[in-house]
């Protein structure tokens, strides 16, 4: 038995839920922030077996890659300046953070 | 040292969190989401001695055992059809997911 | 690798975050309760090399450490009895509880 403890952008979230339900994996979710962003994150619980570990790994990897983004830029608001139309910008979003925990003993009452 | 991951109901946490103090056991609450429900559940963060290991798991299972408890089903308002009378049904609750970690070093500042 | 799992009070969250980031390690965190305080907590979960785990002790020893604080007990209103006036008393702040778990596996995507 071991506990996966993965650490996802929260626009990654709702997909690895949605991936882990489709495999027959359960997660527990706990809502977290800091990291590398600022923005908010989910950190998982996933408690499996030894031999499902690639296979939680591999919906993870999947679901939550790091990838391009166009981001157009939030510009002040202003009444005058019209001449500066902000251009969408490339950003990196996604990635996880994945540990894996031995467990001494797994329970379920 | 041990570090029990003990995921429960919403609904048993507060008579865990009590019974827990009950013993003299310390824990810790994180809120979180998922695994078989939709509904809210509780992470507890519970260190103790390997020797209380067991202790501790007779307080998680007589406080979030499953069993059975009578829910009438939410209707939709209606003016109307009064002909329809909800009925209570019988649905499973409680239960606890709990994860025994080893632990390395245990430092209190 | 290590995951270090760090419990300590609202008021000391803020500094540990900048103290890590300072010594270049990254945390996440998550909103908890409980424990010997009824007061929120802050649970910090950072993944390091074993070679670092004694300097990730210090910034939380030294961010976190317990310590003697002035509080104005709040008092009651009351429009009549001005002849009471609450005196501060010094309590115990800080603190930290933290738990050094060993690591299988450590991916980052
Ligand atoms: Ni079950
Ligand atoms: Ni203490
Ligand atoms: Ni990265």
């Amino acid at each position: 038995m071991k506990l996966i403890i993965a650490i996802v952008q929260d626009k990654d979230s709702n997909r690895l839920s949605g991936e882990l339900v489709k495999s027959n994996f359960r997660a527990t979710k706990l809502a977290s922030t800091g990291g590398f962003l600022r923005a908010g994150n989910t950190t998982f619980l996933i408690g499996v077996d030894d031999s499902q570990v690639e296979s939680v790994m591999n919906v993870i990897r999947n679901s939550c890659k790091v990838r391009e983004q166009l981001v157009t830029p939030v510009t002040p608001m202003s009444g005058t300046t019209d001449s500066y139309l902000p251009l969408p910008v490339e950003v990196q979003v996604g990635g996880a953070t994945v540990f894996v925990l031995p467990v001494d003993r797994f329970e379920h009452f």
